[in-house]
């Protein structure tokens, strides 16, 4: 299923959550729940502003040896005719932006969560988790592209 | 954090829904939501009831090469202090268990998923994903488990 740009750069902006997968040097793979913002075609995740630095990350770890990761954004609900997901594969690595464009997704992240306005939850803002997509995958129990639109519309950041 | 036994088996018998981490032969991960239940120690998903065979499906191709799986319980909420995740890593192949526990393995998942009344959602109910875990893994932002136990209790299988 083929899903229109728009609506990926809405998902993408306004869908709150998404799992991400990276493969550890033993080939084992590893899941974190992560939240996330799109900047300049690629997606950035930060990492908890309680850690003084993110090296040490089974997560930052494993790109190192491998840099194939997958991001799933989907929503469960018991009306399963509404199932759908997205997934996002492609390469990822720990980096520190030029600081104008550290500064573009600290600002974006935080006018998409607005829990970032509490000091003891914000993140380091020089560096970041970041995925440059390669392969989109849309799947819909219905078959229809437009089940993913009403979700997004109707997704209060819960 | 340790979560305790019958927490996870709580965890399992409600939750509704979780996502499944794989690895291809390229060593590139793969994930999918799935359902699930627990039997006998194990975990199962099974497949959608409107493919013939699984045999083609991504997740099914990558533990033939490789049998590391990671399954992820979580649940977003827009208070982060209630955030949780619990991941479940272990071992994992497609099997056809003898017929009496396949039974009661498609017993337990309609159960738990009145939705498979549906006949067109049926599932095939003579094999499934099966999930041995060899490692739990829980973690809460308030450190407490009783946040997860709070999750269990609310859930109202959406």
């Amino acid at each position: 299923m083929k899903l229109p740009q728009e609506m990926l750069t809405d998902l993408l902006a306004r869908w709150p959550v998404a799992r991400l997968a990276t493969v550890s040097g033993r080939g084992r793979p590893h899941l974190v729940p992560v939240v996330f913002c799109e900047f300049d075609h690629a997606i950035y995740s930060p990492l908890d502003g309680k850690r003084k630095t993110g090296t040490r990350l089974q997560r930052l770890v494993n790109l190192v040896g491998n840099a194939s990761a997958s991001l799933l954004i989907d929503d469960y609900t018991s009306e399963w005719r509404c199932l759908w997901w997205v997934r996002i594969d492609g390469s990822a690595r720990w980096c520190s932006p030029a600081p104008a464009d550290a500064g573009a997704i600290a600002r974006t992240l935080v006018a998409k969560y607005p829990q970032y306005r509490d000091p003891s939850l914000m993140f380091d803002t020089s560096s970041y988790l970041q995925l440059r997509p390669s392969k989109i995958t849309a799947w819909a129990q219905s078959g229809a592209v437009s089940t993913i639109a009403a979700a997004i519309r109707g997704n209060t950041a819960r």
